[in-house]
């Protein structure tokens, strides 16, 4: 429904570009544009499925035969689920987009016509923002509510625990964790893949020099996911036969040996592909390279430029690994960050929460510097099109990292399977143990998502100034709207996250209200009376899905409208300012939401474990104390006064535990809701400036309606 | 010390300037930076000697004399404290500027050498943030040390309040008041004022017109701030004299009156002054406008220049009020949003959080969009000159906002001295309501330090662009090292917000444990027995200070090396991408930060105050319940099983209240140490660009070492 009102629009819009009325080009990009959004969405569901029949394989895989074998086929069973979720959306993804390049250059001669052409595919991208924008921050919003929901419930109303089955919100926050976690992480990434290809497209076709080297030439950018897919499916093979897991211990560096492999194959496997199709010389501009480059030195400009594009890809490749790795770093409790955040909360929620936010600060540090070296690298090398080539050699793993994302889920789920079909406690401890790996992995999926997600949005501008050929003298940062959009642009991140924790805690509200109904008016629920009637779960998962779809249409409005005003009032170099201020700001807020939540949660989870220990006076033992204490008698003192000091291991109900969950409530919608839907506000705005570029070019020659010069 | 130390290393940087080494430009560039520190640090004293002087005054003036006088004569006491700070340090810093400008031009003639005469002038900007960086980052670290350190060794050690007199950190904290909000501030703001003219100097020294026209034309900046002290000094008879404070209700809107009359009585003061000095028609650069803009249309050719110049200082006088007055609107309890921040303690402190930093996100948007406005429009009329007409527009209302700013403190400890002097209730009710009002306005005070310093960076960031004239062409954004360190100087504030909110961190453990230390080894200190020593105050102050200090070292290189290290390496371009990254990120988070801790500390107030009412299941009477209730028998139900429900005002102690103390500690170090800290980090590190400009250009013509093209 909503995308085909939005695709009506899309037309329209498109359609009366720069040329005067063109119903060809505003009808194949609507099209484009549908064909999109079908396929994430089909790619998402088939990801979904999968991951429910899944979680009840790896429970029963979990259950039988010898120790090692229940590890390596309940692994094997959870990986292989996440792995359909992985190739299927990558696999799609691509497949789908070639068959229509295919139809379309049946209707525009690629020889000639080869920028219209990739125009119209430009819709194909905007589809699949569209429904990254349904799946990130409608799922964020679904999950979270349901989640922190389910849980205010519990405590507050009730005194019970989250978890517990008299809370009618309970299968919600189930629901959610499968639509923020697998749709919405999936959505995510095949949003930025078909972004960053249609970024890379429209570029080449601008180079005549490309076009002139032929079909193959152009479209190499769907080569560098080709070949990704194949050797994220030779590597997937280590994990499940050739290095299976054999134990608790290995599960998570079997994870990231995957990561780390699938890495270094794709760069050994891109040499040779560069070089089969990538042309030596080439300008990337409507001159050949011999008229416009001898005597010039231009960044599009480039000579060798198979060694171009091969460092420009290797280093988004390296660029992911490494920020991903830097985010487990920050995010995981086998690490000095998270275990300092535990200690924060001996004082209190309030220092758990300063420390946290500082930590999250701090973590932008280092994927920051990377994003920046991997920029600085591939535009030096080949302009505009060098960065497309560093997202698309991001995303080179994405069929890896989808499946390492989507196995988290599945652990945790199948853990509840095992837990309400009362299976032995052993299936329960692999169940966990998978999980736990699980979530370490799933703060590397997520750096990943953040840090592609930014050089696509990169690569988005890159395309919209290209498209636009009226910024060929560039985009002067020191002109005054430029700097104004620069200001406003890198406000817009703040207002959406303001907006999305604004929904969750709204959505969480009607959450807590309707369990309070429930407990209210049916008789011996609260109670637990046996026999009394089932709280209502379907009344519940109907509070979050209306909550979520009613409450993520002012982020969304927020994100689609304001490049469109922008360029409509301001013309497209306020548009690039408005873009680029997103982009730096967005960067950092998405890097430390995600992470201080991440820490948070961990920091949570290594106290649950039994982690930390704190010094306390030692006392004497009472009267009334039992014999192995705690004892509550007077204080042992030293000679000088002082007390003498025992450590003590802090547990579940500790008030260091309640600090720290407190911290991970706060960084719920954090991590899960604003961090991330930050992602789809980087890209979202971008494709949408680029496919409405010819609409904004056709007012005042890209002006905008106030004509500033 | 410092400042000594690191004047001869500024000397020898910039006297190994472009044209070689010059021990003149750099001697000259030192002493002005010396000078620029020396009166910063006598105006931040003066300053506070008065205002530790005037709190006894005030409440002397509480005590006696019938209601009404009694109002107006503490009302008055404190107002005029705070006006001789405000008075104090404009008026001695237009002086002392004024003084080395003439000193200077004897030794460079105005007429031919204004460039090297303003530049070196600029080094007087450069003191005054050098010091602003020891008042608002060491200051903010000081203050939140000993205010956390107290609280938390109150609580967590002692179980006492935290102005408990047994809590030895009790003093410090007081004494960081002082330090955090009348140093601080006054420093923070002395660095704007200074650097503003500076900036605006160095550009008009670059005008061939301005310059021809003489010098009372490209003094013009400093005409700006003394219109503005004579404006001040008569409005503030209105709230001493004309319409003076006569009860409770009238002290803030006599305070808002203040500054809404200084802001009517600059704008129609400065149309006629503008007229007398500014030429009709000049160009913004090293020709003249005949030669420059005959045919030509660039913001750089300024026709109507009396006219624009008004324009942009009354873009900036109205932007800053503007900006004030919703600072007040999210920040305090009078309005929806600290309200129904309250209203999420119900929920506990989880929500709190969630909620403030929802509120501190949205709260960009207005103060963002005024900027972006002010930006556009000066931009727009003057280029850059404008936008430093505009800074200095801002910042010319500054006497009467730091008598408000200042004003506050007093009136707090005046409080103070009235309760340890034992004087009667409705002395204390007095200073009370004094104080309030204070909070109200001191919130306008933070607002408008943070827009100010927004535009001076600007400001800074143009005259440094205009003095490296390799820039001419403008900077491109899609340059890839401008691009690159945009990236890296949005990531800076958020490094630099780490450093600061983790030294508050550290710097209140260490007090912690000294007043546990004390509680330990004093004997009868925590118990109160009659005739115990006294806690140790004087090493608790040293624990802050040493901390503040030591803690600062880390942020302080950071600001200081980033840009020079920028420069030496990358070039220009780079340092003008880092510094615009780091400036519309900055804005955001400094905003963001101090709106949040401002909105939770007055929700905190207004629970205590007794705003806040929750309502809960009605109970009825049980046999041990006191007549008047709360009740703990049954619930009371309706006929459909649903509680009946009555409102239960929330007080000190209650649930609510103790969440919201979670959300005051942690807004804490984000309103007074690291927020206002980044408006350091915008303003010192465009500063220092500009001061070491000459020295990036000596390397590879301003390429950098590694000459990047």
């Amino acid at each position: 429904m909503f995308l085909a009102g939005f695709g009506v629009v899309v037309a329209m819009l498109v359609a009366n570009g720069a040329h005067g009325f063109n119903g060809k080009v505003g009808f194949m990009t609507a099209f484009a544009f549908l064909t999109g959004g079908v396929t994430s969405m089909v790619a998402g569901y088939v990801g979904m499925m999968i991951a429910v029949y899944t979680n009840a394989r790896c429970t029963v895989s979990a259950a039988q035969g010898p120790d090692a074998i229940a590890w390596r086929e309940s692994f094997n069973a959870a990986f292989r689920g996440g792995s359909v979720m992985g190739f299927a959306l990558s696999g799609l993804g691509l497949l789908v987009m070639y068959v229509l390049m295919v139809i379309y250059s049946w209707m525009y001669a690629f020889e000639t016509e080869a920028v219209e052409l990739f125009e119209c595919i430009a819709g194909f991208g905007l589809g699949g923002s569209a429904i990254a924008l349904f799946g990130r921050v409608g799922g964020g919003i679904y999950t979270k509510a349901a989640d922190v929901g389910a849980d205010l419930a519990g405590k507050v109303v009730a005194g019970i625990p989250e978890d517990d089955p008299r809370n009618p919100a309970t299968i919600a926050d189930n629901v959610g964790d499968n639509v923020g976690d697998v749709a919405g992480m999936g959505s995510d990434l095949f949003g930025s893949f078909a972004e960053a290809t249609c970024a890379a497209l429209v570029i080449a076709a601008q180079s005549v020099d490309l076009v002139s080297a032929g079909w193959d030439t152009v479209i190499f950018p769907l080569y560098i996911s080709a070949v990704g897919i194949l050797v994220c499916m030779a590597v997937s093979f280590v994990a499940t036969d050739f290095q299976p897991v054999r134990n608790e211990a290995s599960i998570e560096r079997v994870l990231k040996t995957q990561l780390t492999l699938s890495t270094l194959g794709m760069t050994l496997a891109m040499y040779p592909v560069c070089m089969m199709y990538m042309p030596d010389q080439f300008y990337l501009g409507s001159k050949t390279y011999a008229t416009a480059c001898i005597g010039m030195s231009s960044s599009k400009c480039v000579s060798g430029g198979a060694h171009a594009a091969f460092a420009c890809i290797a280093a988004g490749l390296w660029g992911g690994l490494l920020i991903g790795f830097v985010t487990e770093y920050y995010t995981s409790h086998s690490y000095y960050p998270v275990r300092e955040l535990a200690r924060s909360t001996e004082t209190g929620a309030a220092t758990n929460i300063i420390y946290g936010l500082a930590l999250g600060y701090k973590s932008t540090i280092v994927p920051v510097g990377v994003l920046a070296f991997c920029v600085w690298i591939s535009f030096s090398m080949m302009d505009m099109y060098g960065v497309a080539m560093c997202a698309l050699g991001m995303l080179g793993t994405l069929a890896t990292c989808l499946a390492i994302d989507v196995y988290g889920p599945i652990c945790d789920n199948a853990g509840g399977i095992a837990e309400m079909a009362g299976l032995p406690d052993e299936v329960r401890e692999k169940t966990d143990a998978l999980d736990a790996a699980g979530n370490t992995t799933a703060a590397i999926g997520k750096g990943f998502a953040i840090g592609s997600a930014a050089l696509v949005a990169l690569a988005l501008i890159a395309a919209f100034v290209t498209r636009c050929n009226v910024l060929d003298g560039g985009v002067n940062l020191l002109n005054p709207a430029v700097f104004a959009f620069l200001l406003i642009g890198s406000m817009l991140p703040y207002w959406f996250s303001a907006m999305t924790m604004k929904s969750v805690g709204i959505a969480a509200m009607e959450m807590v209200k309707e369990v309070k109904r429930q407990f209210d008016t049916i008789p011996g629920l609260l109670e637990g009376t046996p026999g009394h009637a089932p709280p209502d779960h379907a009344r519940c998962i109907k509070i979050s899905t209306d909550a979520s779809l009613r409450e993520m249409v002012p982020p969304a409005m927020l994100v689609i409208s304001a490049p469109i005003i922008t360029g409509t009032l301001f013309g497209v170099e306020a548009v690039t300012g408005l873009l680029a201020g997103g982009l730096v700001s967005g960067v950092q807020l998405a890097i430390s939401a995600s992470n201080t939540g991440g820490a948070w949660d961990n920091a949570k989870k290594y106290i649950e474990k039994g982690g930390l220990y704190i010094d306390v006076p030692k006392r004497e033992r009472s009267h009334a104390d039992p014999p192995e204490g705690p004892f509550t008698g007077a204080i042992v003192r030293n000679v000088d006064g002082s007390p003498q000091m025992i450590s003590v291991r802090q547990r579940k109900g500790s008030e260091c535990h309640k600090a720290a969950v407190v911290g991970d409530t706060v960084g719920d919608p954090l991590k899960d809701t604003s961090g991330p839907a930050v992602n789809i506000l980087m890209k979202l705005s971008a494709i949408i400036s680029l496919v409405f570029c010819d609409f904004f070019m056709s007012i005042n020659q890209g002006h905008g309606l106030f004509n500033l010069q």
